[in-house]
């Protein structure tokens, strides 16, 4: 797994000062590369080319972010501020940049010395980094239980979307870290992975952490997960989120909701996996939801491909896929309806159906300190 | 328009004996590259490979790749079972290759040289060639003035798959004819061009002919579609067919059927483009229609990328977009169930509803030479 190699994200005390290490992700699988991040810009910029990415992972990066401006004497609050809008859909980068300020500032308005409120700000952080890996075994247990419950006689054929693995979290991950425990409980025949355009991260992240866990998988590009399912070769839909709405509403990678819709169609179980910390109780629908628009070059050249040393004659930068002065569309995310969402599995419980009371249910028992009843349901 | 810069196929007496040659669409838009055939072995391989492609094309390229077996006194029944046999699933190239060759032995028949018969093969490759051009024309007409019925007032936002244009045809095209004439008539707001993975014959080809049109137009990675479609940015989806069995069944470039279904969610017209002899009435329901699985490489590499001087030191071909070794599902086509499809618009007219009713009309009126009604439109 990603996470005993190389570790994805990391705080470190070095003689010159504290950084922020994380593997660069931009250059996975061909290589595995680290970056070390001194201060918050050099974080944001990671944070916007996709170096680091991944709905909870960014929660840690933004807690150690503020903990880094901490410890080096910079303003606290800035930072935080520079780091919560750094990508403006996913909840929990704002989450974790804010949580680790506020227990900064606890400590200062408790009469602490910088130094003291800097090291409350790290032990912040690491809470939320462990936080994160227990919630993402907790994922892991309520979302083979549901899958058990609605394909039940294993041998599961799972298509999922983008990467929600070791790459995107303190523990095992999400949407992958599900499939992980149902591929090590031997129920898993085959982890269809959408390739996920324009950056690829299925064919690139989901694809070298499914063959690190030694899972049999296929990649596919993304329209041809239609011939899957019309040949009846998926029996249930996995994916992140970046943002849940009060509504249940689910924003995720851009491609996310024709899979939710042809799921529907199929009558495929679609379900959607994410620590409860994605839902955001403030948005309070869908459309409510701001979804990042990024560059066209994204879809029109393969700007990664500069960086392993393939630029071709007729590019600046990478490969041109399409004429020159091509315009195009490009939305980071899209926004799927709880309506064609069979269940939101989190470490909380499980929400189904999905619906705006059974999803304050789950935000309430986080709240409590609660952890749903004994099978890991929570039905509204 | 491609046609009058670089024609895309043409047959072509020269000192050293008859070619093929053909514009390489593998090469677009980065270069306009001719390609020379001067034996039937060379014109399968630039099929196989896509440097000629699009189904009316193939039919094209069967069709002058007999006569040109016939000039060189090849065996031609074993040329035209090459040729029929290139590609399995696009009944255009079989047609082509078997029409010739019916032409070339009914001349044998009657007594006449070789030379003659062979001179017979060219005159009947030249007259599928117009016809597919008068095709092309008549397929626009019927296609815009049902898009003016589905669609008043004008100001169309229409959604495309792949390459249907004057890349694929004799003339304007198929489904991109149909919009090259709505946005002829001022009609055509902005066409959203879906990229078409793996080899992106949208952002390539599609995206090439749009700029040569100076069309409005947008490319978007495949997944994309969805968050189109859901903020009503598609007034219609055309798209082109490869094979069209009795029933209605419409085999297309892989990512057609995921674009039909979310049409049918969000209620928007769902249109196939094709000449009548796209229809295969032999083959009677879309299980029967023969999928060609390409190889994985073409979703886990970039192939072209390495013709165009930028391969990677870590590949031995193209650019690796996913780990070494895995495994792709790479099925060049998938099949829309009639239902799925509000019109076949053909150049005998338009097939609304879809039934093997109205399939037959079309295909009747083909064969005894009537055009359709006044219209243009053919319902059952």
């Amino acid at each position: 797994m990603a996470e005993e190699s190389v570790p994805v994200l990391r705080y470190e005390e070095r003689p010159e000062g504290p950084v922020v290490v994380l593997l660069d992700q931009t250059r996975l699988p061909a290589q595995e590369v680290e970056r070390v991040c001194t201060d918050v810009p050099g974080l944001v910029e990671a944070i916007q080319s996709l170096a680091v990415r991944g709905a909870p992972l960014l929660g840690l990066a933004g807690g150690y972010g503020v903990a880094l401006a901490a410890a080096r004497g910079f303003d606290v609050a800035d930072a935080a501020e520079q780091l919560a809008q750094a990508r403006p859909t996913a909840v929990n980068l704002a989450y974790g940049a804010r949580r680790v300020q506020g227990a900064y500032e606890a400590a200062v308005r408790a009469g602490g010395a910088p130094e003291g409120a800097a090291a409350h700000a790290l032990a912040e952080a690491r809470t939320l980094h462990r936080e994160d890996a227990e919630a993402s075994d907790r994922i892991a247990g309520h979302g083979s239980a549901l899958l058990e419950e609605l394909v039940p006689g294993g041998g599961l054929r799972i298509l999922t979307h983008c990467n929600t693995g070791s790459l995107v979290s303190g523990g095992k991950g999400t949407a992958l870290g599900v499939v992980k425990a149902v591929h090590r409980a031997g129920e898993l025949r085959r982890l269809w992975v959408d390739e996920t355009r324009p950056l690829l991260q299925g064919a690139r992240l989901t694809a070298y952490e499914a063959a690190k866990e030694g899972m049999a998988y296929s990649v596919l590009v993304d329209g041809a997960a239609g011939a899957l399912f019309a040949a009846g070769e998926v029996d249930a839909v996995l994916v992140g989120a970046d943002r849940i709405a009060a509504d249940g509403s689910v924003a995720n990678k851009v491609g996310t909701y024709p899979l939710a819709v042809l799921a529907r169609y199929h009558g495929v179980p679609f379900l959607v996996v994410a620590p409860v910390t994605t839902v955001d109780l403030e948005t309070g629908t869908g459309e409510g939801i701001e979804v990042e628009q990024r560059s066209g070059q994204e879809v029109t050249e393969l700007l990664w491909a500069r960086e392993r040393g393939g630029a071709g004659p007729e590019s600046g930068g990478g490969f041109s896929l399409a004429p020159v002065g091509a315009q195009a569309y490009n939305p980071a995310f899209d926004v799927t309806p709880s309506s064609l969402v069979t269940a939101i599995v989190t470490d909380q419980g499980v929400a189904s159906p999905v619906t705006a009371e059974s999803i304050a249910a789950l935000c309430s028992a986080s709240r409590t300190g609660t952890t749903g009843s004994g099978n890991g349901m929570m039905r509204a």
